[in-house]
C-alpha cells in the first residue's frame, strides 16, 4: 500500500501550537501554561522527564521552554525551536516570568485537570499580579484529531503488534502446556523485536474459563486443548499505542466457541463501518452492541465499546453507551466488542482504526477469522 | 541468616491504620481522604486501580473503603476488615458520605500533593457543610518507616534481582558483541524468572563511554572489549521495589578502571557505615563524597547520594547535599556514589538497604569486588 508522506516530526509541532493558540485565544488567555509531559511532547516532540512550556498566544517568539540541567544537550536536539530556560522546578520558573517586569501575560491558563492543588499553590506564590486560570483540556482537544505524523506513529505500532502476533502463531507459541504468563512475556518479548519501545499496557493473555474475565492478568493457569485464549496487547512507536485483541481456540473449537466468535467478529464488523465523521459516539457503541443483543446475549457484553488511542493508551473519545460527541476525520479510537460467558469462556475482538472521510482505515490487521491453534 | 517473623499483612494494615489515626488527629482532623494507590495499598493491601479510603480519626467502625464493580470479589479478599462501599466515583461517593445526615466528619484532610485542582473542585461539591483541607504527606510520613512485612518484600525482591545478577554473569549474558538492550532485556527476563512483578524501573546498561552518563537508557551500541558496564536495576515484589548498581569490566581492567573501581567502593562502604538511626541526610552524603572529593574526583560525582524505596522507587528520604533529616531504624534506603569521566567511562555501586540499631541490613548482596567478565 502506498501511503503519502506524512510530513516531518519538525513541521509538526509549530503547526500544533499554532492550532493550540487559537483554542488559548478563544478561551480568553493570554497564555497557557502546559505541563503534562505528554502534551509537552505532542507540542515540541520533547521526551525528558521533566518540563513545562509556556505557550503565548500572541506567538513562537514569546513562547517558552523549560527543562533542567540533565536534559541541555536533549533539549537543543529536540527541541530547537524554542526559546529554553533551564531549571529544575521547570513550572515554576514559567510561572514566576508571568509576574516579572515585562508581564505580557495577564490571564495565564494552567492543566487543573492534572496540577495537584499543592501544585497550583506553589505556582500562585509566584505569579504577582497575574491570575492562573483553570483551563482543562484544550490540548487534549487537539490531540483527538490526529494528524498524518501521528496516524504515521500508530500505523507502525499497530503493525509492530501485527507482527509479534503473527511470529507469536507461526511458531506454536500459543500452545497446550504454556501458562498465561508464558504467553504474555513471548508476545511482549516479540513487540521488542519488531520495534515496539515497551508494551503499551501489560498484555492480558486469558485461558479457559478465564478468558470471560474482561480484564484478567496473566497467571500460570496453564493452556488445555479446547480452550479460548484471549490475547489483548499493544506497542508503542514514538509515544503512541496499538491496541488489538484477538482470541483462537486450541484445536477444534466447539459449537458454542464458533457460535460466539462469529457474533462477536460480526458485532465488531458493524462497529467499524460505523466509526464515519459525524457519527454520534453513543450511536457507534449500540450499532455495534445492537448485533449482540439482537442475538440474546446483550446482557454478556459488558463493557463500552471502544476508546480513543494516543499517546495515552485510553484518551477520548470515548464510544460508549453514555459517550457524548461526535467523531471527526483524524479520530483513533478502538472497536472492541466482546461475549463473556461466565465459567465456561469469552470472545473479545479489537481493532484501531482511524476515522477516515471515505471508510474507516483499519491499523491492526491480523485476521479476524476464528484461528485454530 | 536468622530472620524473625515478619508478621502477616492482615495483621499489619490495621496497625498502620491505628498509626495513621495518630497523625490524622494530631493534625486537629477528623479524618482523611486517601485517594493515592500506592497509600491505599500500604493502609488495606487493595492492589486494584480504583479506590478510595475514607479514614476516620474515631476508629475502624467509621472508616469507609470503597472501589467499583469490576473489584468486588478482589476487595472482599483483599479488604476483607473494612465497611466496602461500591462506586465507580469512588472519591466523590466517600465525599458524599462526609456531607450526609449522620455527618462526624467536620475536618476532612486530602491529599493535596496529589489531587488536582478540578479532582478538588468536584469533591468539595459533595462535602456540604465540611470543609476539605490540605493534608499533603500524612500517610507518606508513616510510610517513611518500613515495618518487618514491608522490609521481608523489600528483601525478597533484592534477592530476585541478585539472583538474575549472578545467573546473567553465570552464563556469560554481559560479553563483548552484545548490544546493551540485549543486556538489559535479559536481565529483564532473569528477574521476572526470578519471582520478581515486573521491573522496578526500566533497566539502565550502559558500556563503553555510556557508562559516564549517570543515567543513560540502553541503546543498539555493542558491548567491546576493555569497556565498562554500569548495570541499574530492580525488581519488584509484593509492591516493594529494589534498586541496586554494579559496573564490571570486559577483560583485564585498566589502570584508571581499577583506581575508579577502588574509589567508588570505598566511598560506597563509607556511606553505608554512616546510615545509623539518628544521622543527619546530609551528613551520610557528606561522608560518601568526601572519600571521593579526598582523591579530588568530587567534581565527577554529579549526583546525591540516595534515596529512600518502597512502595515507590524514589521516595523519602532524600541522602543529598540539600536533604534535611534524620535517619531512623526501619528506613530503607539506597547509597550509590558514583565517579564519571566523561568520554572514558564510569563507575556506579548501588545498595539497597535498611537501617538498624546495630548496623545497616545491606539487602542487595552481590560483590562488590570489580568482576572482570
Amino acid at each position: 500500500m502506498s501511503v503519502s508522506s506524512p510530513g516531518s516530526q519538525a513541521e509538526a509541532h509549530p503547526r500544533r501550537r499554532a492550532a493550540l493558540r487559537e483554542l488559548v485565544g478563544a478561551a480568553d488567555l493570554d497564555a497557557l501554561l502546559v505541563t503534562d509531559l505528554r502534551n509537552i511532547r505532542y507540542l515540541t516532540g520533547f521526551t525528558g522527564s521533566n518540563a513545562a512550556l509556556l505557550l503565548h498566544a500572541g506567538g513562537e517568539q514569546d513562547t517558552v521552554f523549560c527543562t533542567d540541567g540533565r536534559y541541555t544537550t536533549q533539549a537543543a536536539s529536540e527541541v530547537p525551536d524554542l526559546t529554553t530556560v533551564v531549571d529544575r522546578a521547570s513550572a515554576r520558573a514559567l510561572a514566576a516570568t508571568v509576574g516579572g517586569d515585562r508581564c505580557r501575560y495577564g490571564r495565564v491558563g494552567f492543566e487543573s485537570q492534572y496540577v495537584s492543588v499543592e501544585q497550583a499553590a506553589d505556582l500562585d506564590e509566584v505569579t504577582g499580579e497575574s491570575e492562573l486560570r483553570r483551563s482543562p483540556g484544550l490540548v487534549e482537544r487537539l490531540r483527538e484529531v490526529k494528524d498524518e505524523v501521528e496516524i504515521d506513529a500508530l500505523r507502525r505500532a499497530c503493525a509492530a503488534a501485527d507482527r509479534a502476533w503473527a511470529s507469536l502463531l507461526a511458531v506454536g507459541g500459543v500452545r497446550p502446556g504454556r501458562t498465561e504468563r508464558d504467553v504474555a512475556r513471548d508476545l511482549e518479548a516479540r513487540m521488542l523485536d519488531e520495534g515496539s519501545e515497551a508494551a503499551a499496557f501489560p498484555s492480558i493473555v486469558a485461558a479457559g474459563a478465564h478468558s470471560a474475565i474482561p480484564h484478567h492478568r496473566p497467571t500460570d493457569a496453564v493452556l488445555r486443548m479446547g480452550d479460548l485464549v484471549k490475547a489483548d496487547f499493544g506497542a508503542t512507536v514514538d509515544g503512541y499505542h496499538s491496541d488489538m485483541t484477538r482470541t483462537v481456540v486450541l484445536g477444534e473449537p466447539a459449537e458454542w466457541q464458533k457460535e460466539i466468535h462469529d457474533l462477536v467478529r460480526a458485532a465488531q464488523e458493524a462497529g467499524v463501518a460505523a466509526a464515519v465523521p459525524g457519527a454520534d459516539t453513543a450511536e457507534v457503541d449500540a450499532t455495534s452492541r445492537r448485533v449482540i443483543a439482537d442475538a440474546g446475549r446483550g446482557a454478556e457484553f459488558l463493557h463500552g465499546l471502544g476508546h480513543g488511542v494516543g499517546l495515552e493508551v485510553h484518551e477520548a473519545p470515548s464510544l460508549a453507551t453514555t459517550a457524548a460527541g461526535t467523531l471527526a476525520a483524524g479520530m483513533a479510537v478502538t472497536v472492541e466488542p466482546g461475549v463473556y460467558l461466565a465459567g465456561r469462556g469469552g470472545v473479545r475482538i479489537e481493532d484501531t482504526l482511524v476515522v477516515r472521510e471515505s471508510a474507516p482505515e483499519v491499523l491492526t490487521l491480523s485476521t479476524k477469522e476464528l484461528v485454530v491453534v
